[in-house]
């Protein structure tokens, strides 16, 4: 789990630029992240908190807990006066009505976030999708991005932030989910078809290692440890993901053609998923314009910067 | 062939809105299209030539023959005096730059055509793409259609056209080059996996039902009139084509998440592939927006029209 000190450390030196006094809270899977932006855009405080459980009331907690971080940071930065707020959901977000349309690991449906957090909070406050709040701030601070880019997050699952023509475009909070993408490649064990999670995600790495090897991994950093200690197994599982991804990479440049695709979540840490990608996916394309593979450069932060950008681009 | 008859037909009550009066021309594979706009929108007069041969001179053919039409409507219609033009051209096409990218079929690549045009006409000359000029005139002239929608037109290959929140995209010209994309499927001489053009395609339709019937046919609208005969192996191929079209559509949806699908070229006419590809993409959803699969309205003088538009949208 992302703690205060490297939330303090990515954002050390970056600014949003200048904007209200804010407050971003990004809502993880187990971590929740807030921070406060000064009226320059530099981050000067953050607090974690664990996320609630999968209930009924998940929603109503997550309202509560916003609420907390929002009075905590006024009680300790009484200086930084909250003007706007930004706050970061998992699964289907349209951040056009700032509804939370569906959280299948959170268990809601068509939640007015926006609203009810608006009224809570007594300042505006808007929401965002986690994967495409994390794409706005890795498009936003990189430096040479196109304006035409994608950024795929390998996680539990995998999603994709999508950038057209300078803008990041959400489709009903729906543009993104590629994580069903129906991929094709032959594997140590047949041909494998179906989503790209069941593949390429980090847990389906994990799995499909721990299956084949007979030895129980924690994650997929262990199958990439693994691999670079000789393990073949685990070889032949990281490049059946990577080809996988290469497949589902063409799919997107296919229908949006970015001219970068920056790739986050701890597994791009490693040289060996971005080559194979990018030589994955070269091998699928014809006469279209192959995107350069990158690395996303603001790692677990992301998420929460790009909540803080939202303050700053009404 | 489109005939002059035919485009008058179709274009007939329908508007563009007022505007400039407009040559717009539309250049195909085999024919060229031609139509003058008043301004009001209305199309007043058609023409059609056959396009040039893919040789080293064909751009430079192509801009003559764009005058000869144009020079054709001041002498016939010397009261509607054409203040702009709008040319529709094959292959990759950056509209933003007026560039003919690349055309594999007519064989050029990075000629400046509106440049060129603009200069010959001595009137301002946009340039589009075929099958994103077909989109947007489908877009924008059919009731009822969502701000995010996509247009498939199945013809010798296969290509898309992707609105997103309203805004047709580019990105450089390869937004939408879905031809390529490799789909798979099951078929009844075992797995399929490949570019969707080579199962799907009108062309690919013919040649396989040709190859496993050892019945030649002259096109894809044979097999589907041998299917409605009873023809098990045209069924075959055709249930075959629209389940990759299916799955082609999934990808679609997973990137930019359109509310509609448009299908456009011959075989669209058939109910069967409209609602063959509805079943075989919804298969292949979850939690996604299921789009609409509809028939496009304005057939072969779609770019035409979308040309003509491009005049109106400056």
């Amino acid at each position: 789990m992302t703690t205060r000190a490297e939330i303090l450390r990515v954002a050390d030196g970056r600014s949003l630029g200048p904007g209200p006094i804010a407050l971003a809270v990004d809502v993880g899977g187990t971590g929740m992240k807030a921070a406060l932006f000064d009226a320059d855009g530099r981050l000067v405080e953050a607090m974690t908190a664990p996320t609630p459980e999968c209930t009924d009331s998940a929603a109503r907690e997550i309202v509560d807990l916003v609420a907390d971080l929002h009075a905590e940071f006024a009680r300790t930065q009484p200086e930084h006066r909250v003007a706007e707020a930004a706050v970061v959901l998992p699964g289907i977000v349209d951040e056009a009505t700032g509804t939370g349309v569906f959280s299948a690991n959170l268990g809601w449906r068509n939640v007015a976030f926006s609203q009810v957090l608006t009224d809570r909070l007594g300042v505006p406050v808007a929401v965002s999708h986690d994967v495409r709040s994390a794409g706005r701030a890795e498009f936003a601070l990189t430096e040479g991005m196109p304006e035409n880019a994608a950024m795929v997050t390998i996680g539990t699952g995998i999603a994709a932030a999508v950038m057209v023509e300078g803008r990041l475009i959400s489709a009903g909070g729906y543009a993104g989910e590629v994580g069903f993408s129906e991929v094709s490649v032959d594997t140590a064990e047949g041909p494998f078809r179906g989503p790209i999670e069941h593949i390429a995600s980090a847990a389906a790495i994990a799995r499909r290692y721990s299956t084949r090897s007979g030895t129980a991994v924690s994650g997929s950093l262990d199958v990439l440890a693994a691999m670079h200690e000789g393990d073949r197994i685990a070889a032949a599982v990281f490049a059946e993901a990577v080809d996988a991804l290469g497949a589902m990479c063409a799919q997107l440049v296919a229908v949006v053609a970015p001219e970068a695709i920056v790739f986050g979540g701890g597994l791009s840490s490693a040289d060996e998923l971005l080559d194979g990608v990018d030589s994955a996916l070269r091998s699928r394309l014809d006469f279209h314009r192959a995107p350069r593979i990158r690395r996303a450069s603001l790692g677990p932060v992301a998420g929460l910067i790009g909540a803080g950008l939202l303050t700053r681009h009404r």
